[in-house]
């Protein structure tokens, strides 16, 4: 059994379309050890097929039909998902911070409801809550007993599920304000579900995505609640009325940042990997007019323009996946220093990054899931394709946990400040170290290998990011010398000052995707195809944005041209191995959920089978009798 | 009355909010005056409006409450609104290809069944059909009493509502194959809808969008049709099976060629305008943070970051619309040359442009949709945005009536072949006579007030277009000097090709829509408000594709800094006019449908009143009741 068969040795499809079979003959590496670097490991793939396995095998899990639901349905669907799920767990003894339930979540995601009570209200007071608030709150959420919701001065989040709410709302106390605080309110009766006295709630109505998740309004009016739910752990009101503060205000902040960094990994890039999983195998069925008169039509991956579409995505989702995994890390020793040893210090350069990172995935991996479903042409617009809602889910990711133009610009104030501090001979987080190196000029690169170097291709980012962010703090400091006010000047840059947010964060995801392509230097294997995939994304990027780069000569024409050249090579490389590739992701069909994307390849039989049974094909619609069959008969006494 | 209260004066509505009413006080021009530039004269206003009113005051067309069908809830009022207006077109003398009809179909595009019927079936057969065809065919067709569609080799157009297909195949006469040639061919009983016998017929199901048109799977085995449903203005088959050819093979594409011109304005700039109108309106009426302290929280359309993601896209909407008019009249005089004088010389060009152009714009007016949907944040995601459909609809565009990046090859195929005429001394239609110029260098701007000289940004893009036409050409010859194979050369080439030929038809655009400018010499307000918009599209586009201008020399980074303060400064003029701007696009609430993008700017009241009326909000969901209440009693006795 070759590693690449993996599925099908395990499945055994009775048929398996040849045009799929022959792209996984001779891979140059084994995917199994792809699949375990995605993983994190052989062990952690083990339990990841092990809860697989157990999802898959359970009716109540099935997203068969799921394309045909109505938006009740898809609700009422998700609720019993979720519920059964605990269920399970129980059975079965998976802990709530095990792999397995982390594995369960990142499967059934998309299908699960309650995504802000799980993803949202049970962090929010694990992190600010005391002991005895979690222990008193997570308990009864984590079994459902409650259901909660996140609640800020914006439309969202509550819906018709909730019946608590973590409330984010200014705490004033003997006449002074202390800003933001969390408190959990009671907001619907826990014995008929109806709205408690002063509040009013209801859903938002529908939707362009995300059917399965109730979205609400809340208005509070005159709520009392007890003192005990101002979640405090680090700060708190004594008996008496006077504030006290247990730790940094930054603190306030964490619950949101832990929840960006998860939701890159769950929502942004396992959106885009699985787009690219489909449109890679859809486009090696697919075959579309004779490149070469005389022989069959080509398999639409073998032009040119498809793989300028599709395999730059592929590389992305490398480059995601591993920054995801090293955020998670940072984020992980940031949790530790806070709560073992108070020291919050990092938490400035945790913040700037997660934010400008959570924009620059989530605006990626949205416009890659839609490069991916256009590029299946009239099928990836079928919801049957799985593409749609992927990217109806995937592009909420924008908006939702910090509008991504808001972050870019939290992420610039913080370059801002790095500038201010070098001026005052402070030091620098390691992530910005290199804004006090001097300024590069001129790249080296002579010929075509040369742009292979990832030292070549880093310091080029290196050097966009370092030139935006001071052209954007001279044009800021230039304002501010003229006598423009501070909150003039700043708007009057922002569009600048975002843009040098994002060239500082593309230069970080090269950077780690060149770090975890070093870390592989015994498996040269895998080391090769991730290099493949690490050029690919580098040079692909460099070649988008060709401006930032020509603009002061950093690069020349003719450097571009070589790169083009090269870029262009690595598409024809990696085509070779791209469905072994995307094998890797190692999705089962039952959670791609595609009728064109099949491990099989067979997307025309399936595109058929799953039409015939949509409820449109199950009777006439009653347009037919009402409007259209006595005008369809005069025609026949004339024909 | 107010040139640019119109809509206030008429509708009256008792409450505006003052945020947006302010924008409106002293707008630079008569909003009146571009409302008729928009419509092509004050004649064809006053048209469309008795149009508008029509339609608005009769129940049956009302959009209330669309957001909350179902699919095949509005599927049968797409097919109940078609016959209705049917109806109501024979009752008020409009006749079918009167303004009235173009106008009632521009409006009520969205909401109409049979798309497909009228826009491609009907239009096939006049093109392409003889007198008596037409005769036979056309009126059937208007009333309804036939439903017909279009079938190629690909799964989509038929679904549930048709009787008949026009059938692009293969003509085999005696023995030989004259190519693809249309006909006519029932498909399924008109007495009750059952298909006949060889056909296999049925609907396609769920869909990204368009849930009101009906898609289908069409299989034909066998099938027998009489001589006389071959389409045969161009061709025909004698009695004894002969095959005559009446016209140039290329007349085949006509009917292509002019539903892709009309789909242009129709699907496409409409949706732009439309997204433009509701975003901006938003904008001004939702406040978000303090720009400076101690003040009101500021308008998000002050914001420079919010401008430059809008106002670019409400240019470009005049620039595609002023395109898309000037499209359809050489589309026109094309079309008069082949029928009156049998003269298809132009045919080449236009279907070069229209096929380029279609491109073009249905790439940008779904980018630009999708800016403005996310420019309003989570409101964007809502449905009741009227946002989300929009997006849905448009970017089908981009797959439909010719694949993009298929149609940007074909331009591109137009171009080489263009570059080969001109060594052959051939002369060139006028779109591409450029060609046979000099190529340019270096910009000649030297400070901000150049970038604003109309000749200086036309040569600019001319220079990028010429220079990447002549670079994709060179390499092709290099290739098939080297002894590549034509179909691996153009392969190896297809990307800087398709690259090429976006920027064409970019050129055409910009020049376009300085000729449009020039003409309005003699109404100089509306002409200052059109340059400023004329400006704007040019500079960002430059902007945005600053690679491309960089790459020779041709501009510097010196000029492009000069630029981007330029296009910034006009960012703060034309937020200035902004909401007059887009109330000259003249749609009614009604047309809108958008709870956030009213002409009275009461976006929360109106978004609070509709979300209430949603199906979510009437009743509980059945997963309370079976899921959710055991548990929550639970809870009751613990907190």
């Amino acid at each position: 059994m070759a590693a690449g068969d993996r599925r099908m040795s395990e499945v055994r499809p009775a048929v398996i379309n040849p045009d799929i079979a022959v792209e996984r003959t001779a891979p140059s590496f084994q995917v199994e050890k792809l699949v375990s670097l995605l993983d994190g490991g052989a062990e952690r793939t083990r339990i990841r097929r092990t809860v697989e396995h157990v999802i898959i095998a359970d009716a109540v899990f099935s997203q068969e039909n799921q394309y045909f639901l109505t938006q009740p349905e898809q609700y009422e669907l998700a609720v019993k998902k979720a519920v059964h799920l605990r269920q399970k767990m129980e059975d079965l003894g998976w802990t709530d911070d095990g792999p397995e339930m982390w594995f369960a979540f990142r499967i059934l995601g998309g299908n699960l409801a309650f995504a802000v009570h799980s993803g949202v209200f049970i962090p929010t007071i694990t992190e600010l809550g005391t002991d005895a608030q979690i222990a008193k709150w997570v308990p009864l959420a984590r079994d459902y007993q409650i259901i909660g919701t996140y609640a800020q001065t914006e439309l969202g989040h509550v819906g018709s599920s909730a019946n608590h709410a973590v409330v984010l709302a200014q705490l004033y106390t003997q006449g002074k304000c202390h800003g933001m605080h969390a408190f959990i309110v009671q907001i619907r009766s826990l014995l008929d579900h109806s709205a408690l006295p002063g509040v009013k709630i209801g859903d938002i109505g529908p939707k362009m995505g995300l059917e399965h998740v109730d979205n609400g309004y809340l208005m509070l009016q005159n709520i009392r609640i007890p003192k005990d739910n101002m979640l405090n752990r680090y700060s708190e009101i004594t008996s008496d009325g006077r504030y006290i503060k247990k730790g940094s205000d930054r603190i306030n902040y964490i619950a949101m940042v832990f929840t960006r960094v998860k939701i890159i990994t769950e929502e942004m890039v396992t959106a885009l990997s699985k787009a690219c999983v489909i449109a890679i195998r859809y486009s090696v069925v697919r075959r579309q007019s004779k490149l070469k008169p005389g022989e069959m039509e080509a398999k639409i991956l073998d032009y040119q323009t498809q793989q300028q579409k599709l395999l730059p995505q592929l590389a992305t989702a490398f480059a995601f996946h591993f920054m995801a995994s090293s955020l998670d890390t940072f984020c992980n020793q940031v949790k530790v220093q806070i709560k073992s040893k108070g020291d919050a210090s990092s938490l400035p350069e945790l913040h700037a990054l997660s934010a400008g990172l959570k924009a620059l995935i989530s605006d990626a991996c949205s416009a890659g899931v839609e490069a991916c479903r256009r590029a299946c042409g009239g099928h990836g617009y079928s919801k049957l394709s799985g593409l749609p809602s992927l990217y109806s889910r995937v592009v909420a990711s924008c908006t939702y946990e910090g509008e991504n133009t808001v972050l870019q610009l939290q992420t610039a104030r913080f370059l801002i400040k790095c500038l201010n501090k070098i001026e005052c001979g402070e030091p620098l987080p390691q992530s910005v170290s290199y804004l006090y190196e001097p300024i590069t000029h001129d790249c080296s690169a002579k010929e075509k290998s040369d742009f292979l170097k990832p030292f070549l291709y880093i310091e080029t980012y290196k050097h966009r990011a370092h030139r935006l962010i001071k052209d954007a703090g001279i044009k800021l400091q230039s304002l501010l010398q003229s006598g423009v006010e501070q909150h003039v000047a700043w708007n009057s840059t922002s569009v600048q000052l975002a843009r040098a947010a994002v060239a500082h964060c593309h230069y970080i995801v090269v950077k780690n995707f060149v770090e975890t392509l070093d870390g592989l230097k015994f498996e040269p294997e895998i080391q090769q195809v991730i290099k493949m995939l690490c050029d690919l994304y580098a040079l692909t990027g460099i070649l988008d944005n060709a401006g930032d780069f020509l603009h002061d000569g950093y690069l020349t024409g003719k450097q571009l041209d070589l790169m083009t050249a090269c870029q262009l090579h690595l598409l024809s490389l990696v085509r070779k191995e791209a469905v072994s590739i995307a094998d890797a992701f190692d999705y089962p069909d039952e959670q791609l959920n595609s009728a064109i994307g099949t491990y099989d390849g067979l997307a025309y039989q399936r595109l058929f089978e799953w039409a015939q049974k949509a409820p449109t094909n199950a009777k006439v619609n009653p347009a037919y009798e009402k409007y259209l069959k006595p005008r369809f008969r005069l025609a026949q006494s004339k024909l």
